[in-house]
């Protein structure tokens, strides 16, 4: 069984959109990857809570399969971030932030996550990302994310990063500010030239596109009824992505184009709810039933 | 040989986009609908232009097999429309907008086009569609369009012409404010209560949706690495789709898919060039070609 090694935040969240309010609920990268990918693999999380942190949230995440040992709870308080999304749901508006222990990030690689053979490397400062790259040993498949402030605090960094990874997960808005293109197939180009080896362009509500060197896949926007909260949309279509390709080990053209639409179909149960509320009921039939329901949804005859 | 019947606008275009400005050239939504149709069959022309319009246009149109028997060249100036499009392409800036001729546009259909099986009714005034619709016997199939301006100025009229069609084109902005709703699967709701009975939701560089009361169909959006000019894209989306089902005949739920790939494949061509030049150029080898490439772009395997 292949264990997927993830650094990112943990936060508490307050979150308003047009569905309802709540506040101090679990959230940040680092959540959202761990629960999404642990319907396929387990998971050894690193990251960094205050001693506010309701340790139910830990003991849940442990009854899902997350090691937490990587989990560092310091004195002071949690990493906050409260946000809203107005009618069309498709961009956050950032009311506050708070850092808190989160400044003093320093990711520490427990012994026995060492050898983690798949690796995601969440929304952190890319010198962490860099660090924690050289704590991991031979890993067979790392991934990273990134996101707006970074792409213009810290590109070089960002850049050795991308250098080093084998997946790149990055949203349409940011290829963009990253590399000055606004044409996706461009953009892409330059960030090849970069030595980046896959590139997954999130689209929101509009699917996901994977490009590699060799094709180029295109995943589907799920048509959902009930949006409530697309808060850590993009966390969990990574989690999805990788805990399928570690529970499968195959890093094949076939395994990647389905990965991409298990990290959608992750993506659209995590929108249904706030925080990561639907993953509490999630089963594997409901998870295979949308898989289908993507395939349905995209597939149409070759014969004329 | 089923024949495609289109009653819209001739226009001469003016645009300017990141890559190049055009001045007079031809455009409007019947021409490009008919353009993008006749790659796979006949068109039955109903629209109006002024005597300036130059008559090589026209003679151009009859050489792709279109029938300009019902194309009125009336005393006046053609309809003008000047645009401009920033960076990101996807929305036209209208500078200006001269109807001409087009403001008396009554549409007549000549004898022999009264039985066209296939109608597609532009973006026109809703109680003309209403009109066009009377004069026409017994169709196999229609489908229309509209835009903005008649959802805000004719809602009563639309809802007449949704209610007797059996496509409605319409991009996600507009079934938005037709409908109040956002969210795009209760959109659909609204309007299938309304009498609708196909819905396609175009989504621009994103793709389309169409929706049916037993299936969603998602057709992706095409990674082009050149867009020079969006202009028509619609147009010819809907021209490709209309087009294929006239010439299968067949109004299945596979050849619907198939169709609204095709209408993706034409309009993907249609924004590789200014006006509908790419038309100019483009083989029946080369439109299947990139139907599999589609195909490809959003294949992946069932069997896990």
């Amino acid at each position: 069984m292949n264990k997927i090694l993830v650094v990112g935040s943990i936060g508490l969240d307050s979150v308003e959109t047009p569905f309802g309010k709540v506040k101090d609920i679990p959230g940040g990268s680092a959540t959202y990857f761990s629960m999404a990918a642990s319907f396929f693999s387990p998971v050894n999380l690193v990251a960094i809570v205050g001693q506010d942190f309701p340790p139910q949230h830990i003991k849940y995440l442990q009854r899902k399969g997350i090691d937490t040992a990587g989990l560092v709870v310091s004195p002071g308080r949690t990493f906050r971030w409260k946000g809203k999304y107005e009618y069309d749901l498709n961009r956050a508006h950032t009311l506050d932030t708070q850092l808190n222990v989160f400044a003093n990030f320093q990711p520490e690689l427990p012994a026995d996550y060492r050898d983690s053979k798949f690796v995601f490397l969440a929304n952190i400062d890319p010198e962490l990302q860099l660090d924690v790259l050289q704590q991991a040993k031979k890993p067979k498949l790392v991934a990273c994310d990134t996101m707006n402030f970074w792409i213009e605090k810290k590109k070089p960094a960002l850049r050795r990063v991308i250098k080093q990874v084998d997946i790149l997960f990055i949203n349409e808005a940011e290829i963009r500010q990253l590399t000055g293109q606004s044409n996706l197939v461009k953009a892409t180009k330059i960030v090849f030239s970069w030595g980046a080896k896959i590139i997954v362009v999130k689209q929101g509500e509009y699917g996901a596109l994977m490009f590699t060197k060799d094709f180029v896949f295109s995943a589907p926007g799920f048509p959902l009824e009930q949006v409530y909260d697309p808060t850590g949309a993009g966390d969990s279509f990574a989690g999805g992505f990788m805990g399928y390709l570690a529970k499968n080990g195959e890093l094949t053209e076939k395994r990647l184009r389905q990965a991409t639409i298990f990290g959608s179909v992750i993506a659209s149960f995590n929108v249904e709810d706030f925080s990561f509320n639907r993953f509490r009921t999630l089963t594997g039939k409901e998870i295979r039933r949308r898989f289908k329901e993507f395939k349905n949804l995209s597939h149409f005859e070759e014969s004329l």
